[in-house]
């Protein structure tokens, strides 16, 4: 009876494993979280079929849980801060292990080396939602999953965990950490970190009092976990400033522009916008 | 037989004329457009009954036009440079006035005085699309649409504009200029800068591949027409500024926060995220 240990029930990880018991890859799903209340909540919603309680890591250094059990796989849905410690403890308990967070080089360095059964992997799906309550068997479906084996990883896992995610309906892309982290830094990270700002700012506004869609759409994201969104800043930090000089620096223009208008009557404020709103439109008319 | 001449034909201007027509306020629309195209198409769409063709203010100083016509309203939906021109124009052959420009500031001062049967107005409705195709009956319904009258402008003209929008199904408020045009530099014009900012970024990358719901939240105002938000973000720039400087140095302290942790395994960066995140969960919360 093949059955999955769950690490970590929110939204990720408990939308695989709704995902994954629906598409029959696993029969069981036995649940951990650092949260007693999430895991108690995972337990009703059907998430995880049995909960083992207490840090997971104490947990399975002991050999307990239920009849020492061995588990087809391990998926890690944790804080970034927390996976590496999580996958050196479950690794060994399971055929293969993997993580779904969004930063991949820390983990990997953190883990030096890691075991040759653990496959990183970041499912690019999630919202601003948090929690079991958030989770849903469609989460994966046509959304990319990008899987950053180290050169020691087993071929046999890599293939496995490939396997779960397209039986997800998810679209696998296989690359470095280095350049799975500079990517997301630019598409996921630096964004986070504005939208975070602003809403800073925003907050310090008397009033937000007719807030239109567009305001709505632009800081969606800052309603994202603290706590998982703290770690990914600090985890790929590196990587997301050399995005953000440039952002800081093209702000400047944009708004140095705008401001030349006023005295000379020309600026070349349209031409930038018109060319920001094309790279916009091409990001849509690139859905596969 | 009420008419609305309609100036502009785009996605705002366009909806006006639908959604009034439809809730049987006028009998007929003449339009106008300084896009012969746009003008062309708004006809064929059922939008305008009769076009008057070429720019609005010659037409309109030769008295030209479907039989020297006096409208019962005009609307004047361009680009917020050329909005004052139009009101000034139309004003004098219309029973009321009224603009959606989304800065009001410029065009009462450009107008100075403005003529008292115009009623300056911004519905915060729209969205990164534009054109006459974009435009549709039910824009403005639970919309917030804002009146910023001058002290001499008509009492009357007032009611029978905020009539026209009330029957839309947009709720009304009432500000100075100056209170709306701060209100917008951070609901709507700071995030459009730094969205066309951010896309200017992004499209130096080699790739956009792997783009989630985030980023293309978070992005898809950036989409919008450089023609309207170059105006935009030149007539305001003055009220821009301050949000814009607050934005810069709240960014530098949460990236400061983010790459201090490497040194120090401590930094105030969950606090502010949480901060943040519940001041963004706090605007849906307080939706009517």
């Amino acid at each position: 009876m093949p059955s999955l240990l769950l690490i970590g029930t929110g939204l990720v990880g408990g939308s695989f494993a709704l995902a994954a018991k629906a598409a029959g890859l696993f029969d069981r799903v036995v649940g951990s979280d650092r949260d007693p209340a999430a895991l108690r909540e995972a337990l009703a919603l059907g998430i995880v079929d049995a909960a083992l309680e207490g840090p997971v890591e104490a947990v399975l250094a002991a050999g307990a849980g239920p009849r020492r059990p061995r588990f087809e796989a391990a998926c890690v849905a944790v804080p970034v801060g927390d996976v590496a410690a999580c996958v050196q403890a479950a690794a060994p308990w399971a055929g293969v292990a993997f993580d779904v967070g969004s930063v991949k080089g820390a983990v990997v360095d953190a883990l030096a080396p890691p075991p040759a059964n653990y496959v990183p992997c970041h499912p690019i799906a999630g919202s601003e939602r948090a929690g079991p309550a958030a989770a849903s068997a469609g989460l994966f479906r046509g959304r990319e999953v990008a899987l950053t084996p180290a050169p020691d990883t087993d071929a046999a896992a890599i293939r496995t965990v490939r396997g779960y995610w397209e039986r997800l309906g998810a679209r696998v892309v296989v690359e470095t950490p280095a350049a799975h982290d500079q990517r997301l830094a630019l598409l996921s990270h630096l964004p986070h970190l504005v939208a975070f700002a602003f809403m800073e700012v925003a907050g310090r506004a008397d009033t937000m009092a007719g807030a239109g869609a567009g305001f709505k759409d632009f800081t969606r994201i800052a309603a994202a976990d603290a706590r998982i969104w703290a770690d990914i800043l600090r985890s790929n930090a590196a990587n997301v400033r050399p995005y953000l000089d440039d952002l800081l620096e093209t702000l400047r223009r944009f708004a140095a522009s705008a401001e030349a208008h006023a005295e000379t009557g020309d600026s070349d404020l349209r031409e930038r916008i018109a060319a920001a709103a094309e790279a916009r439109r091409a990001v849509d008319a690139d859905e596969p």
